[in-house]
């Protein structure tokens, strides 16, 4: 079947919510956010459009077995349980204008190819339209590492940062199994797409990583605070701190939000979530914060696995960590 | 079967405990409470009852599906493992006395006798015995609207305050779908019960309310503070300022607590609890705090499915907050 | 068949992973903690064991139905999550060596016979190598008083306290059904094993003891700080200072960690777990820094049944409660 | 907002999945089902139509809470995993046009509205289109009665026979509680929808049913197989003796089926279902036999509560349950 | 506290319905059987008794955690859901006179107490009222051979058989671990309270008896009939013949059904269940029948623990077992 | 580390058992499979080993999210609670020797690497000890392609049929998206490996397979008998049919079991199970009767996903399959 849409590695939402004309006056997010399909495409007026929200239905390339692949979809179902005003903040996320592009195509049995077609599909979206705000939904982190390539290739002359806020380093060495969700950030590093000294980790504790890789960490030049540290000074502040920083040296700052920086009991669904993590209060406020940043210019959530999900507790900590990023784009400041 | 209970809307409660002679030096609260039956509610000394408990079965009137019309029973069965002595606060619930009236009656297509029969059940209580403190266990949040109503018939004179404890509004219109669980605190304005700026909200977060029923709040004058907002305050303390301000202005403040307050992982038995919710401790303080006060004269807990609990976490919690409110009257002051 | 293994009460454990020759770079947990069988026990040299590690497990002791009978082994097989280092205290358990001894000896029928094994285990550890810490995983909490008894009868000159991190007193009467889990230092009490004076209880909250036993901890001189209490100083420095004052009085302390003293939304697989209840990380600080302290010279965990736990959480929990105090091992003070 | 769909009482599906031009060689189910929508409503040829699928999710009629009202969007969700393809008889459902039309309107607190509604909706499908199998998914059974009538209005000199497969009778009175889901059959006896002697029920079984009902059951002269009798003769063979024999003396079988007919261990998702039920492939084999019989001309299936299903078994089995209908529409005998 | 109660190992049921006057058209089997306590001790008059309940919440002798002594209370719970009408035999179990005693008095931590005070309960039923059919909910299957050795006692002339529905022999040695749940068979041979020869056990299959455990039962003489050879002739002939030879040698068979010997599927809460085991309707059927028999005079039902149940699958089957052997109480022949 | 394991390709158990010397009278499976390592590796005397188990941890390339790399450990855990002895057949399956040789090695990222160490595992295997029979413990069903292909390259003469238990053809085109499990036995016809009128399967039912994959099998000349029309015959004979017919025309009989073959009820934990599938015992006795035939020459278990089981139903499951098969092995004919 020929094609029109214009990004050859994605697959238009399955699941359609085409804006209805008007608006209501109290959307909730599945109203709000614009489903783009081949025919919608032809027409879009891309100048308009704030946030480019997208899929990315891969956890194979996960060590352990995970169903994070399931989360787009999962997501997709849950929004519509969701308002688009922030109450806390007094905004209405609907002033933002959201395209959902649908979900990069898998491929089964090569997951060489998933990546690459990551890669191109971040590369493709940063060519076509690139003053929007790109939003994945993961999948695994495997993926950051892609789709910052991705930019990394549409934007070559970009210094570009990562704030990444995890439980787990992700620095582990590519060589023994290639590029699994334990390595995104050494394969950034290692292929020389981002410095070491360019990454801000917050959210480390307790027993989850290897000392090695904290020695690696620091001979790269990573920056990280424990969560226990964070609480200190406060996750808010911690965060402030880290994006002034990274101002100061990078063009661009990626965040990436891997859901089992969440404590066991706020994200049964993410598969390595654990006992003494972040509490989802502390989350949303983290990632508010760095969508207000005019540095901040993509976002990722990954490593929500709803098939182990309980009560839908992560899948709807998900979405509202995604709504707290875009109340930040909303508040962005400079 | 002729009848000779005093409460024609009320079912006995069929699970009896009566209460033994003597009560047990170390009572569970089902020894403790006092279970009326048609037998036992002719000869009660009414004057010396302190605290009247019922059951209000009803959720179909909610916008999703619910199973809170099975809280009651839950509840009743969860506190057979409660003891009645609070170690925080060394004060021993036993030396109030409460009595389980049963379960006001239900019918199963008509939702409208549903509700008469709250309104009269209340009505009748205030009337037969005006000292006692109702606690009601719900159901769906539209009871408080006819609890309140039955309150009012029976002191029509009094003006009626709210503390309200909730997540959402529940201002929403009337007109498309009746009196459901998104609408009692609209209901009682509209209706003039009370008035809007006799309400106080405190708990509402994140994208789960309408921007048009905060405009609606704003216009009605409803007072509200936000969980972020309140626990930058303290929860506790911005408790007891809402009802000191309440104080000023009304006759009788009702108390009543919407489970999904709670967050998802406290209270994963409240069909709308959110992530960003209120802690469980936060929620025993908040509660005991009014029961403290003179003007608290009634209280309801709303919206728990014990259906959808996870080992019980949410029966149990809701047995508890309703056990810190009976703290709280031991510890009335004034 | 003949046995050559030095603890005739213990069974080595069946399922053994021993110390590969040298331990990897980045060990997990099941990797650097070695597992002692009948032969490996001939050639062992108990100078270098700084750990000794064993199961009991024991829970038809327990008054309501409970699997914690299965915990030794759900913890064996949680801990192969777990790495070696402590990122927040920048601390490689591999410094210490851990010997997992295997498990107490229990009899299905003759619950004596049982509580009799766990006596002689610890006095046989006590008598074979005194320098190691003996840590043991309950089983319920009718084992802390025969582990202390045990402990007792190899040091009889010895003054023992008790650290208890509980949401219950553990103080009924033996009179009606002998050594339950609800009565084990009343047990070590009144058999004139340990002064009530040198009990101090952190974490008790809510209606969950009776007032008897309150009393009865009044009478015996019971030390304790609420929950409540013990965050508004810190539950870290309240832990400081009991084992400060502790330290004033006697030889050696013993911590006990019953798992339902943690809120039932973190601990579901705890079958006492109450809402309102101490946070993970809470707990982690409060074993830490026993563990540092220099008279505490023993440790168990009890009352969590994986058979109710949800998604491994208590489990996971379980076994970081445990890291973190060997963590405090290794930062022993004096 | 003016609508030009031709059922008011119906909301066309939010989920749309309009068929692809073509139809794929292999099409799962939701490729091959039509969605109507107001604008595809204005030019479809009924007459190419030969079934029109609809949700009614209503369930706040039922006797105890009850999620059934999810269950059409479900079957919606689950059907995707479904080839169109029927192995067993190798039939291809893709040769049968089958429409859905959304979901029959309902309202929250006035069940009389909803009961309305549903006759409405039925009425006007015969009248609009009256060639087309109507494939109702419940909501629970107190539904079936709406829908009789419907058909009844539309066909007043139609004398109609149901044949239902249930562990229950469904003929308690009206007098108590009104239209439940325990009375559609007493319902549609005693307005004279239809007459006693027409009705067929197969699956009764164990003590799931008063002796009153039996008794009403006889005077009414209700036909009735219990499960056992059914077995013994073959419940295929039981469902074609108890078609030939209402196809004597009626013009039109309505088959009504109710999930809790299955064992338990088949239908957790059933509410009421019970052990000692129905297996599915017997289900399966009576559906796809009355889906054969000309005379047999409409169908429905209810109480299936998704919300209480594990693994999703209870809903496949309701996609099954239908499509196997399907299957018999094809092989329509006559 | 002076008691009067009859039975000073049988505590009365905490949950007392006592049956209303009179009994309604339709009653639940909650309204039915009547719950014994120390008033309506006083008068009952046993000659009208037809069968005596009575719970056994025992199953700390269970050779794995079960919490099988939760059971009886489950039960309670789940009658209410039953109507006394057997709609398959057309009989109304209401014709029978049933009171419910309560539970045999258990002990913690000695738990031969516990067998002792279930001998003697068995003994002074007997006693008391010796034309009464005991029917005792378990608890695990240690009980078997405390309540046939309190036969025993009561009745030493008689010879008594068994017949064992059961995925086990039960026939462990009592050496290494005393009686429990694995040895009742040998028990009760051992102690010469039954000859081998007059045990029949159904329902055997699988990997689940040790060879030896096989040897011993082909020594002793005892029957079996594994489920394989048992459906070739019919599960229900099967049981006949049994009971047709065990009448000739014997004057009472006791009937114990361990809930194990269905397979995983339908009883997920057995904790020792398999696959390929009894289907439910097979169950029933093997009971009713055995409740025909003139010499089946007492039954048991163990090894359910509520606590691992599934939607209550189990408990539901549980009563229903209980049920079908009342029905075949009144169909009883000769 | 340099290895001396003779197989490069397989990982040795983690989980080790060696068989004790003598093995115990009554000895339970873990306690039977005797557990190779690399010291073992050494002495081994293969031509005494009958059955070699190894377990291929491998579903990444699994069409939807599957944990069926979690069953070898899954597994191994659960046979623990299975004895030697089978009942039914009066055989004891320590007859045999078997030997667990671990895992085969699997790459995270790369799934072609997998998939060859598969084939080189089955290879090396079948060049080393060519009479025992190796049973493989998937894994997603992709692996048996691999696993054919690696007997064929050791033995390039014979010619292999295969007997297939599934619900789905498994004839799936390898274009779109390589060897998924959705793939294997068109990848082994495509292959030349075996002749598609050697391939017989078993179980097919319902709307689960394309039309055009049942018009390829005809094409391709592939056997298929539906399940319904193996129940007509008798599962059992049916395969006994499919084997006479193999025998004639091939060297070797390859039997591969999907755990989907199994009704949804019986298999929570296969992800593709479905209702209306084969029962338990029909497929126990399946297996058995392949075990039995001389042709029948390995094994396979496969897509059987344990994070997704209830109550461990489908795992245990799994291993009475494995066993009921060695038991056809140990009645081997001819």
């Amino acid at each position: 079947m020929t094609s029109h849409y214009p990004y050859p590695m994605l697959n238009p939402p399955a699941f359609r919510w085409n804006r209805p004309q008007p608006l209501p006056t109290d959307p909730k997010v599945h109203e709000w956010i614009e489903s783009l399909d081949e025919e919608s495409a032809k027409t879009l007026d891309w100048a308009n459009v704030d946030v480019t929200l997208f899929g990315v239905p891969l956890s194979r390339s996960s060590i352990s077995a995970s169903g994070a692949s399931e989360n787009p979809h999962a997501l997709r179902q849950a929004w519509k349980g969701f308002s688009t005003y922030n109450l806390d903040e007094e905004i209405d996320l609907s002033s933002l204008r959201v395209v959902d592009l649908g979900d990069v195509r898998q491929h089964v049995t090569d997951i060489s190819i998933c990546h690459q077609n990551i890669i191109q599909a971040m590369e493709a979206m940063r060519n076509h339209h690139p003053y929007t705000t790109p939003v994945a939904m993961g999948g695994d982190h495997s993926i950051t590492a892609m789709l910052v390539k991705g930019w990394k290739k549409a934007h070559p002359e970009e210094r570009i940062g990562i704030l990444q806020l995890d439980t787990h380093f992700d620095l582990r060495s590519l060589e023994d199994h290639g590029p699994t969700n334990g390595t995104p950030i050494r394969n950034l590093i290692e292929s020389g797409t981002i410095h070491g000294e360019d990454v801000y980790n917050i959210g480390l504790h307790g027993f989850f990583n290897a000392r090695s890789l904290k020695e690696y960490a620091d001979q790269a030049g990573v920056h990280y605070v424990t969560l226990k540290q964070a609480r200190k000074k406060g996750v808010d502040k911690t965060v402030q701190e880290a994006l002034s920083q990274l101002k100061q040296r990078v063009d661009t700052i990626y965040l990436t939000v891997d859901m089992d920086v969440l404590d066991i009991g706020a994200a049964p669904g993410a598969p390595a979530s654990t006992p003494g993590g972040m509490q989802s209060d502390e989350l949303f406020e983290a990632v508010r914060i760095a969508g207000q940043h005019p540095s901040v210019k993509a976002m990722d959530l990954v490593c929500l696995d709803p098939l182990r999900d309980v009560r839908e507790a992560t899948v709807k900590t998900g979405v509202h960590v995604m709504l707290s990023f875009l109340t930040g784009r909303i508040q962005r400041k400079g």
